[in-house]
């Protein structure tokens, strides 16, 4: 199993988590819950089980418990990607084929549900009813963040606490929830939790931010899927709201968002090529970078541990990646 | 409300059952929400929460975590209903537009989702991880048995045990997890638990069976649907493997599962016919009965009272309606 190397201190609890991703989930047609598995293993950085796992090792912990919960928060997240990838047409994710490329949609619609259901088991096992209440809670956030974006999409003007929500319901609610549950399944005191809350939380701005832009200048290869993705599907991040915001070209934007299919292509190259030339990439990393200072800040107060540093690290990755 | 009489000694209860349904969900695209509601309101018997909260009353029992828990199985069942009329592309439901007749997919998927995970927040809320666990499987159940009907349909032969892992899978299973939930929290023994769990998967059985043969023989404008909608689906019940096993024209049946479109309805008309002139229809009843009364002796031992009169009431009322 690759891991990042500052999570190489729990790769003992991750491949634990692996297991149970992997452990028989209870679908009876076998070529589906093949494809399911595929997907399952095309290579996720695992950042949501790693977060809920360090976030237990700060105060004394059962070692079971928050390895049955960092299992759940990966199904989770793969359910939700599963329907995301339905809902958008996506052909691939990091390469591999989706389920909805390979599949009638009742199936994918079905598998995603089953996906959802699992998770859930696993959070129940934890034994505790608030990670239950914050693992269906976060559920329902992303649920109504992506009906939001759905809805929203190709508008025009949009602000930056459009954008803010979107973000929290899409991504920082599960890594939020992720810190959060981790640190309830250990012996950390309430405000150690809400700090931990709140790394997640800011760690989950950063991390989504940096995607964002990465849409408009990352390596097509790595990432698996082709630059401006997100404005293709009129949907509106912080680079487009910092290059209108420093004087971009607001009419080009709006073109792009309201453009035919056969124009579009043509449109969106051109308003790539400006984004990337306008400061509204470096003015968008800069937000990223406050976000992980935030996290970092935030749980500078609990215990110092090896553990504490790899959540120090993990916010300096989110923003140093290029994939 | 309108209710069953028999259950109006809950009345009460089914009445805060019904505002915790219609409680705030967090669904904040307003239009959406209220298609959601009106869904939601188009009439189902609440037979579910109905047996929650019967089965929580033959012991001691906490006031609210029964009603908690009766909220979270009709919206999980709602959650199902949504998906599945996306899945079938159902028009109509109970005489009221699909929630896939109104809005595009990624709307109805997501608007499941959500639904799905406000089942599993009120679940949680009781506070019972056991409560919790058998909500997230009997929801892998009801995926599982979705997906093994949607790649066996059309095809043929097919054998009763097929058939009764389907129904199993997609309305005893939920029947079955509605009374051991109530039961469970209440002070029932664990024996007296064991009994109502049997008891929910009897009367599914005969609940099932029976909504099967009224997909031959009930009135249309009752049913809100058209008569032979499971063959058209290609999904074959019971009354077909009566049909067949008395004796009946086992050609046409492979006929109308393999039709192509022009031809299907003719054939259909047929069959149906045939179906409803022969001993299948009596057969298939006299099954669900056999479930029915299997149900009523489960209950037998346990501790008299109005709640469990009720229950065998249930019993009777699922063989004997004609809706």
């Amino acid at each position: 199993m690759k891991l990042l190397p500052f999570l190489e201190i729990i790769r003992k609890e991750l491949e634990k988590v692996e297991e149970l991703i992997f452990s028989e989930g209870g679908l009876s047609y076998k070529p589906l819950a093949q494809s399911v598995e595929n997907i399952l293993r095309s290579g996720g950085k695992r950042l949501r089980p790693a977060l809920t796992i360090l976030a237990s090792k700060l105060y004394p912990a059962d070692e079971e418990k928050p390895i049955l919960a960092a299992a759940a928060m990966e199904l989770l997240h793969s359910a939700t990607l599963i329907h995301d990838d339905f809902i958008d047409q996506s052909p691939t994710r990091r390469n591999v084929p989706t389920l909805n490329s390979l599949w009638p949609p009742a199936a994918v619609v079905l598998a995603g549900d089953h996906l959802f259901a699992k998770a859930a088991s696993l959070a129940a096992m934890t034994g505790s009813p608030r990670v239950v209440r914050i693992f269906a809670n976060a559920l329902k956030t992303i649920c109504d963040g992506e009906i939001r974006q759905l809805f929203g999409a190709f508008s025009w003007p949009q602000d930056q606490s459009d954008y803010y929500y979107r973000i929290y319901a899409k991504t920082s609610s599960l890594f939020e929830a992720s810190a959060e549950i981790g640190a309830i399944l250990s012996a950390a005191p309430e405000e150690a939790i809400q700090s931990l809350k709140e790394y997640g939380r800011n760690l989950g701005n950063a991390f989504q931010i940096v995607d964002d832009v990465l849409d408009f200048i990352g390596d097509e290869k790595v990432l698996g899927k082709p630059a401006g993705s997100d404005l293709r599907q009129g949907i509106v991040t912080l680079p487009v709201l910092y290059f209108v915001k420093s004087g971009g070209n607001e009419e080009l934007v709006v073109k792009v968002l309201k453009a035919r299919p056969e124009d579009k292509e043509k449109l969106l190259e051109e308003l790539l090529r400006e984004i990337r030339e306008s400061p509204a990439i470096e003015l968008s990393l800069s937000e990223a970078k406050a976000f992980a200072e935030k996290a970092q800040s935030a749980i500078a107060p609990l215990p110092e541990s090896p553990y504490r540093s790899a959540l120090i690290s993990l916010a300096d990755f989110a923003v140093g990646r290029n994939y």
